[in-house]
């Protein structure tokens, strides 16, 4: 090996779902909104200045920052936006988590936060969700580096109420504690609540799920404002204009139009739990979702099977080839003429 | 101090120059382009189709490094994208400067790169440009963890030829080397013809500078496959999707419209090599540069005082309150009607 080699960082990265782009595909695989976003976004593109494109994005990015603090009640101090909540969670790993203790997360959660931890050379445990894919939160009552949890939790849909989420917080006063909520407006409430009180804990959510924004990427957290600060302080030694001026342009509508999101946030729900029903009937059985995604298995059929003969439909879902999770699917919640289709297709191959 | 506060990253971050927003303003303190990116763009906004934003965007960003591949003449496979040149050296710092030796770079230089190193806690040394602020080639042929060189340099806007930066990579065949051409095509010629024959090259530009798009977040990096590849793992493991769908879309017509780029940066030429004479005939002296910039000290007002007068008529350069350097203003190249103004109002200044 060429001896420059030696010292490139290895690591296993994250593998996004696939991004299939064929006609009349139906994808439930990446948990995207099947809505489009605000309409608002559109009359912001047409009044956009494209002469502003050659100078650099606000480095504070604080239309956002502002539209977003408003929104959910607090300064605009307490709000730090990313490309995505990738990058927010990635710059929270590396700006919070340097102790030599070891970070927790679930055994079963989102793949990234052990990506992180690899890449950032992060110790970190991994307590087992339950045989019914819950969180013990007594595992994350002991000496530790920091806590993440997803909630709801993914890919399990599993959401736990505000006071599970206090009893954590309770328990963890001196490691920040990161709230993942990616899927929160999906039915749950948020611990955005607990902001005030826990000065440890970081709030974590996304436009690219409930807000229909995925292929903009932004993510964002709340947090008190001297966690806010660290991670901006991080942000700024790594890139000082992460979001691009069209980011902070199309962000804000999509915050401002209320009606429009709540709207398209209970067609989604109502698909969802009609979508439950139907996967019941068939056979499945799935712990009770509160996401825009259902995680479910079937008693005769591998999941890898009905994978591979969704996909020959031209239907994609999700399948984790990893142990305790290796039957089971993530079907993404589509519009009802998607979810009809799925259900007719299961049908097919069940029988 | 609460305990969790101990764990946190602490760095002394980056300061990017500072983004006023005033009416008649004349911004020469961040090297932006005076004139709009491709008119392309406006075209391609037009035809972008917003029900796309739903849905995640190309994690390879293909449509993107198709386009760079085609125009620089290498396979698609040796271009990586990031959000901004930042996004991309600060990725190549984490994927390839793992050693327990040293990286180098000139001690006056674009000054991320120190930050870069004290966030991921590399090993450097910064060697000392000689007394005209040019790079000495034989101080980075020493046993290395990495070279990082800006061709041309910043904030000096010297360039160094293909044969002296042939020179260093003769030298440094064990360690990644980096040429950051941020600045490249305002008359230099490229390093990217190296990267056949150097398989630890990496030369990076950015789209903000030459191509009108400090707004887009738009940066590359070109190298051997290897090399791109290793970058590409750590990308996956940060965030899978850093390029928006909108950033993919103006990336391209900023590419394929050359003969716009080409009578862009004419003008910008043209101007600095009038501005240039301006400047030598009011007494400043200056490092003759090959950039959008022009890095001048006057031998009897201070640089700090000129850059206070400027500010009150509303016009903005760099000032680096750095050892060496505070008595240089680093003045980006505007229109001819800006050029105009400031030295107008130079010329108040000095008499």
């Amino acid at each position: 090996m060429k001896s420059w080699k030696e010292n490139i960082r290895r690591i296993d990265p994250y593998v996004p779902g696939e991004q299939p782009d064929l006609e009349d595909m139906i994808k439930l695989n990446t948990n995207e909104n099947p809505y489009p976003p605000a309409p608002g976004i559109i009359k912001a593109m047409k009044e956009f200045d494209f002469d502003k494109l050659r100078l650099y994005p606000d480095p504070t990015a604080s239309m956002l920052t502002d539209s977003l603090a408003k929104y959910y009640h607090v300064d605009k101090e307490q709000v730090f936006v990313g490309v995505g909540s990738d990058d927010v969670l990635a710059m929270a790993f590396l700006t919070f988590f340097n102790s030599k203790k070891p970070i927790l997360f679930p055994d079963i959660t989102y793949s990234f936060y052990e990506v992180w931890a690899n890449l950032y050379k992060i110790p970190y445990e991994r307590p087992q969700l339950d045989d019914n894919f819950k969180i013990n939160k007594e595992d994350y009552y002991k000496k530790n580096g920091g806590v993440v949890i997803a909630n709801p939790n993914a890919p399990t849909g599993i959401y736990e109420n505000l006071e599970f989420i206090e009893e954590i917080l309770l328990h963890n006063q001196n490691s920040v504690v990161i709230v993942d909520e990616a899927y929160i407006d999906f039915g749950g409430e948020s611990a955005v609540r607990f902001v005030e009180k826990y000065e440890n804990l970081l709030v974590v959510q996304t436009f690219s799920k409930s807000r229909s924004m995925a292929g903009m990427r932004i993510g964002f957290a709340i947090g008190h404002k001297d966690l806010i600060k660290a991670l901006n302080d991080v942000k700024y030694s790594y890139n000082s204009y992460t979001m691009n001026q069209v980011s902070l342009c199309f962000g804000v509508p999509a915050i401002e139009d209320d009606i429009y999101f709540k709207e398209t946030l209970k067609r989604i729900i109502d698909t969802r739990e009609r979508t439950k029903v139907e996967l019941k009937n068939l056979g499945f059985s799935f712990p009770d979702s509160m996401t825009n995604f259902i995680f479910a298995t079937h008693p005769q059929i591998k999941a890898i099977d009905i994978f591979r003969a969704l996909r020959e439909k031209n239907i994609f879902v999700r399948h984790f080839n990893l142990s305790k999770i290796d039957n089971y699917l993530r079907i993404s919640i589509g519009t009802d003429e998607e979810m009809d289709k799925f259900i007719s297709a299961l049908k097919e191959i069940l029988c």
